[in-house]
């Protein structure tokens, strides 16, 4: 029989940070597509009086405040809200409910909607992290988990196109950090060294699923990534565990790569590219404190499920709900071709 | 403080199949929409020159016999093939490929491309069941896991309205099956009894989240259900752990519930319902044996998309992603509107 050949020949792949696999099945890129295609994004106009504008009137009669930069406000209709009352202590343990306090923010990165990241200065982006970091650094002090998570894409459940993102803390720790967690202790314990940060310096060897690179921090398709295009973005120094813990070059190289990375994925399909993105590092909280979690290094997730083009998406469904995530072509080919997209946005081309 | 009301107030809910919690918000189901619509399934006309049809043309030229009732033939773009060279062992905790190997089948329900489940007569349902069970006997004498499974409609990435499911069985168990085991398993262990025996035991007790009963099953939506209208349907007699272990009643009553449950279904949004449905059962292979898993009940899962309306789903994104499942409704309201709604199919209503 051939030689194994990870472009042609199907094979499973290991999730060391969820203790998961994938199944990898390159030869199934040649499949022809006639299912459901979604509405190009390009093609959804900026509206004018778009609520989360600087100035507007929100749909609760609020108006936002002529905002020059970011700006926060606590979401109209919070999926947690800080005080409820809490459910009894379990009966049966097939049947358990426990308590869920939290807060829910929105944060616009800028005051115009027809705004994207790529298209965002430098300078202009670094106020979206700053402002992650002072939201983090609040809420933290009350809540163990707080999630900052962009939904970008009418194809994303994103009800609006301005440019924006979420916040919602939690006083419990969810299930994806949670078993992040677990599985980074373990290895912590087993091998004595940071899972992520060993992770990082074989990739920096291999450069095979190496997207974009700068001082600071570097893009990557993981070895383990479920979604087509999915990247991690990962600091390359100080192993900082939270976001609270960058220092300023790394900011300043984090807005650097942000800006790049969302350009390539723009460029790929010369669309606003759709995604799930978001932070995850060490749980927060009182009892929280900075180099508490050696076993952890802070990362950014990229989730965006355009498979083939603008308009052909991956469907995670029958058998990726029911036995386990299936991907076509393979991360080193997915990191190689965002690696050959331009680094000018197509639509400052012609500029 | 208010009395803990779970209609009104936030809570989480643990999933003990999965050893994970859901993020119950039913005051969030007063929150508008104005994000992405889908086609209501109901616009898709059946197309007569479908290739899954009896007697047609599949793309590769392949003439499908003038079957009259199920069919099964090879998926032409499986992502498991029987026959591939295999990795070679790991040389790196965080860069772990193994072999998968396996096979992919098509399975026609009815010759007609027009025909759905809730449409089909007991005696055509009960022909896909025989069919799925002399499936998943053949495929699992050789494979560990024999995935059946059905994704309806064109949001849940179905590329072909012609009713029919498919069938992937793999050399390897995958994530959810093998999540399944581990928690059944630590369940009998620890308490001298079948986790989901006891379960529907507690259910038939309760009745708060039962949609439907016959004399050898139910269906109802889970305690812990993350989509708004999940249901499982679980055997009341005979502990069968695999779809092998049915005997004839179970069967026929089996494509009684299966045909009110999707009827109610098509009745909630008067609409062609969309979702991934599936089974679950111990896992198979050469050194399995009828008996050898008193941990597991077999089960079916339906897992439909669908929120407000025939047009309107739940997005699983950035938190669900990033963080934890969240739902809107409550399970015992999800389950109180699918018992409200018909047993007769909105279509068949003025016949
Ligand atoms: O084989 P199909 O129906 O064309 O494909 C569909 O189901 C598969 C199994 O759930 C998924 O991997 C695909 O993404 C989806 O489009
Ligand atoms: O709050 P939004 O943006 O309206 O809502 C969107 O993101 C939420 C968090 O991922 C999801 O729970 C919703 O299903 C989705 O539509």
């Amino acid at each position: 029989m051939d030689q194994f050949d990870p472009t042609e020949h199907q094979h499973v792949r290991y999730n060391p940070l969820k203790d998961e696999w994938i199944l990898v099945s390159p030869h199934r890129c040649k499949r022809p597509w006639s299912g459901q295609t979604e509405q190009p994004a390009e093609e959804q106009q900026p509206d004018l009086n778009n609520p989360l504008r600087a100035g507007a009137v929100r749909s609760n009669g609020q108006r936002n405040p002529n905002y020059t930069s970011t700006y926060v406000f606590p979401n109209d209709f919070p999926a947690l809200l800080p005080k409820v009352p809490e459910p009894p202590p379990p009966e049966h343990p097939l049947f358990q409910a426990g308590p869920a306090k939290g807060t829910c923010r929105v944060m616009c990165f800028h005051p115009d909607s027809s705004m994207t990241l790529p298209l965002m200065s430098v300078e202009e982006i670094l106020a979206v992290i700053e402002e992650w970091i002072s939201q983090v650094t609040e809420l933290g002090r009350r809540y163990t988990w707080v999630q900052v998570f962009e939904n970008k894409g009418a194809v994303m459940g994103c009800s609006n196109p301005h440019p924006h993102c979420q916040i919602w803390a939690s006083s419990f720790l969810p299930n994806e950090p949670r078993v992040k967690d677990r599985c980074q202790l373990d290895y912590f314990k087993k091998y004595g060294k940071s899972m992520m940060v060993e992770y990082v310096e074989k990739e920096l060897e291999q450069k095979e699923r190496i997207v974009l690179e700068n001082s600071e921090w570097v893009a990557l398709v993981p070895y383990w990534a479920a979604w087509p295009y999915e990247t991690m973005v990962l600091p390359l120094k100080n192993k900082p565990q939270r976001m609270t813990d960058l220092n300023p070059e790394q900011k300043r190289g984090l807005a650097e790569i942000m800006k790049q990375l969302t350009t390539k994925y723009d460029n790929l399909f010369q669309c606003n590219f759709p995604y799930s993105m978001g932070w995850h590092g060490a749980p927060t909280g009182p009892s929280s404190t900075p180099g508490d979690s050696p076993h952890w290094l802070l990362h950014a997730l990229y989730l965006p499920p355009l498979l083939r083009s603008a308009s052909v998406k991956k469907f995670m469904v029958g058998y990726e709900m029911l036995a386990q995530p299936q991907r076509d072509l393979t991360p080193e080919q997915a990191a190689a071709k965002l690696r050959d997209c331009s680094n000018v946005h197509y639509k400052n081309k012609k500029d």
